[in-house]
């Protein structure tokens, strides 16, 4: 179980996630779900009304409602029971101001994926965090499910061999037709979302748990980027080949166009010894395949499953856990990281989470995506 | 989304819970994860110096861990910020008298299940519960799954048609072998559990979703219990016939000894137009099949979920909830009602909680499966 | 592989299995599928001019296509090359006679289940199959799915441990509404198929499956049947509480009114080691759950399939087999045992096939479940 | 129903399909199952005694066992009651040169996959074929599933809408370690099976089924081989990005080396208004996902499937065909391809079955998956 000590939550602020936002209010869950964090300021939509009403529906006093992220990095910094640690939860575009921002006041950033809509202003986050005393978390919060991180350390273990194969996919279908949804508005408008869509949006995602689970990074790409509706701006459906350090290869292909698919993020990893699958919408069991012996079934906190799934489930095998307990454990990790920065001591080595190197590489592989994309398909480089 | 406004969240106690429970720290859990809830007081263990340092870690003022939960009505009803709730998450022998004295000091009770250890018990708090101003909660946390409100809804709206067949099982493995743990050892003890074992711990569960989703009552049953492992004094599995009102039939299995079977709560529903198949292992689906037509799979928040389903929701579907979103959907229909209470306003009428006669019914329940079993399985009338 | 000896088909004759029927032609797909019986005469309805018909379509020879089976029996018997087997596939209260007859002349029997519409029938035709020199073989299809054999070998090897409990269900819908088609017809008029309407067609399937691999008896039933369509009278669901021999319990279920579901065949077998689940829709997987361990997909021919299995497969894991090649299996089954009856050499251990002692404890099931809900759903003996 | 006729099997004779052959017996389960046609000559093996031995056990005349297939060819040729039709279930290298003399000497050739092991010799084959009045099948027996033509229907009447995905795999792991067996061994030796290892052998079944269920032309495609174990000659896993005609999109990728997968045959269609999804592990089932409705399962035989799975369908729904079943249709089409073809009348219209030009694409599809690899996997023409 992740939760220890509840003796006092963290102070949170939130930028982004007024009324109508959905991210906003999974990173408000997963923040109360474990009672690690207390949201006590916001700056949370687009204009000094729509902040005030959003965030006095949340209980916020109205002094620590924020007409903007400037305003309240200057007066949270100031104030002796100031925020200890900020979400931000805008677009894509309006990560990059506020983190830096809060970074440099430092005060902790998690983060909303992908970690900025260019790759400038990756580089540029990236060498901010390096240089703050502030943590930065970014919530690809897949990468906290208790059998993911199951496959990972068994993957880390051996229990594979060597990898040869990673493979992954993430399918909706949501955009399937024209949308104009307050969430498909600004997912599809490159301005907004940068110049990746079903790639930064989704795809970011797979690749990120392609390289979580399996300890490989990807050295190479070949990718091609589709936008089947007419008039869309980013792309809607990408194939993408992969080739991995030490040998392995690899697929990855989103879609939002894939009628019937909600959120089919599924990851199939295969080496010399054994394979493991695990799908997003089923996510309390693992696959697990040794070669020439029949698959088992691993499920969260049951027999086969090790410490590594366990310190981040909270309830017995057969109750399932979904995505807000997945999301929470990246809040109640970031907690773990927080407390020990603010007491000086060591962290415990199995705390994981993103972090803004994992951000850059995430905006990298948009990157090399559509000059792979440009370039008919031809394998790039991620650097 | 049954979040609405969390400007001020009900002030919470808890009577049991302490370090090493479950259910108390699933309560807290679903008490926390849609702020509607603060758990600002305790009664958490059997001895004072377990109560301080439970609640300790829970970040409780010193002064709100009492020793006991009638020390805790007393000081509590006399604060001006004393609870306005109590949980009561102790051992089914130890529900009937927390719960009978805080009904009488005006507060509201939310109580885990089955109602009390024996019949008697459960009559006299229907009593109290039905003479009190404060409402009464019972945690038949199934009840509150999303895809269990569709089913109810559609059975409701005719859907089905008539209905024939209601087939509910909940089947476990974890008491397949003795077992000595904390959990095992109270729940299979008489003095604690009541006589009921797996008809108590597990069958209630089938039995009060049955009746919720079909909206029919039990009027006969006919039941084999059985105790498989040697020296166990309850029931470790049973089989009952049941006969619903208007003409439906259907069966009960509950066992704790299926190995390879976790929580495996399923119901099946048929009508004369169509038929439903619901698993709480898989919670966000529900199976839909209009007779001579190809069945449909529909999802939490989907296309073909509605209303009753998505007010219970909180993200969109293909982003799994489970056990805890769940059992959290109980805390928050109790604070809407409990707010509803305290405000004189008109309660809205989608807003579901199990009563204490939903309790005093299955307690009927266990009482009458021991009934018929001790009279070689004949048919047994339930009141 | 059960496929040794193709050198010279059996020479098998039908009675029963016209144009229109169901199982008729299931028999004849069976029997040709691995080579081991010829069909070459037929009394195969009910009229002279029907049969013919229907003999031509299938290229029998005209003179081997009988008025009635009496003919057939009379005329096969004294031909050099007269059938040495036949196929009985006619209605159930059909059975009796024609088996009765070919057991007589010492023509093997290949016989549709139940054996016959009444207990007195039943009786009757097992005492003559006891003092024949011809094999008796019921096509109870369902015990030659590879995975049940498995299934049974992995009971018998003790890998359950003693075996608590053995739950059947066989779950159909197409009686939901009053049907008129052929099918429909004979199989809800219970002067041809008997006192037992789903409890009959089905529930004899399960009943004998559910002791085919448990290797336990039935001894004890309570039975609560229903016909919930208006003016059928015959059962069209039924709930039966089991008691089989060495201490184990179960239950049955079998419905025709159960809206999507087709064939849902599923036995689920628990004892104190372990678990194992089994679907008729899914043949080719057998779930094994040992207590304590990850659950595990054993599949026909894979790794963890031992030779039970093996014998009665045809093609690699992964390329599904199905309701034919298993059916065939029986026929096969049926080959080996009358080419070791002429040749007078031990027939192979391994061979398993359902005998006519089966198809009495059927019709006594059928008797006893109609017995037990008629007597309020009192516990019967199954004798 | 596929069987209408079985007054007079065809006549067929087989190369290749000795003891211990896969394949051979496959298509001789296929052959027999629907009664259309009777195996009465063969050129079964590498030897004379092995043929003779293989002969004798299958019960084929002496006098018409063969040494080879030439010697086969000529004097069945010359009989009155000669073969009408040729099974040719050789390894890869194997099929061109039988295959192109019964063609030229009027007898009907049933042919294993891929057509030929080179692209020169696929054009010589369908050169030969075009002159020939003789047929020419090619057993890509997966397009012979039920459901597979209910998908091609669906596909062709417009319900997906215009097609913009299509997404294919073909998962083995029996090839994950270096493997000695007689299979392994030529499939992993280019001089038999070709230059395309899992590209050869699972690839082309994916490939053919792709643009078989679409209605689509793969145009161009960019590929990645992977040769994983030590010392194989040819690719164990491929992945292939795909460019259709009429601007849809897809991916193909087919691995030996993936642990856990049997033969994980699977096809995923996405078109504006629609999407489909089939797995030959679980053939009797299609999945049917209308954009912005809920998902239908259509079983084989049930509601919502047409006569296209129908005609090619045995029994009713719910108890499941396989692979062979599958497998016969295509021996059942070419028998009423056959004799429409031998009477002179109009072939059904609704008869399929893959053809030399398909199989030339196929091997079309080997070699440009092949030269694209070699180029660093930029794209290449199919042709």
């Amino acid at each position: 179980m992740t939760q220890k000590d509840y003796a006092r939550p963290i102070r949170l602020g939130m930028v982004g996630g007024g009324k109508g936002a959905f991210i906003g209010e999974v990173h408000r869950f997963a923040a109360r779900l474990d009672g690690h964090h207390q949201l006590v300021a916001g700056a949370l939509a687009s204009t000094p009304e729509k902040s005030q009403a959003s965030g006095a529906a949340l209980g916020l006093a109205p002094d620590r409602i924020y007409d903007d992220f400037e305003q309240m990095a200057a007066q949270e910094a100031d104030r002796p029971d100031g925020i200890e640690a900020v979400a931000i939860v805008t677009p894509n575009h309006m990560h990059f101001a506020p983190a830096k921002l809060f970074l440099e006041k430092g005060i902790h950033v998690i983060c909303d994926k992908p970690l900025t809509s260019n790759l400038e202003d990756a580089k540029l986050l990236n060498d901010t965090a390096q240089k703050s005393n502030a943590l930065f978390v970014l919530t690809h919060n897949y990468t906290a499910y208790p059998m993911i991180r199951q496959a990972r350390d068994m993957v880390a273990n051996g229990e594979l061999g060597r990898i040869r194969l990673v493979q992954s996919e993430y399918l909706q279908d949501w955009l399937t037709e024209e949308a104009d949804n307050k969430q498909a508005s600004w997912r599809t408008d490159p301005k907004r979302s940068g110049a990746g869509g079903s790639i930064g949006d989704i795809g970011t995602h797979a690749f990120n748990l392609s390289c979580f689970v399996s300890g490989l990074e990807v050295e190479h790409l070949a990718a091609d980027l589709q936008s089947f509706v007419p008039g869309r701006q980013v792309d809607d459906n990408a194939h993408i080949m992969l080739r991995f350090s030490d040998g392995a290869r690899g697929t990855l292909w989103c879609s939002q166009v894939a009628p019937g698919n909600e959120n089919g993020l599924r990851l199939r990893i295969y080496g010399e010894k054994g394979g493991l699958e695990w799908a997003q919408e089923d996510p309390n069991y693992l696959w697990y395949a040794p070669f020439s012996e029949p698959p088992r079934k691993i499920t969260r906190n049951g027999p086969g499953a090790g410490e590594a799934a366990g310190r981040v489930s909270r309830i017995p095998p057969g109750h399932p856990e979904g995505y807000l307990e997945g999301f929470a454990n990246i809040y109640s990790e970031a907690a773990a990281a927080i407390r020990a920065a603010q007491s000086g001591t060591k962290l415990d080595p199995a705390v994981h989470f993103p972090t803004v190197q994992d951000g850059l590489k995430g905006v990298q592989f948009i990157d090399a995506c559509i000059r792979s994309s440009q370039n008919n398909s031809s394998w790039v480089d991620l650097a």
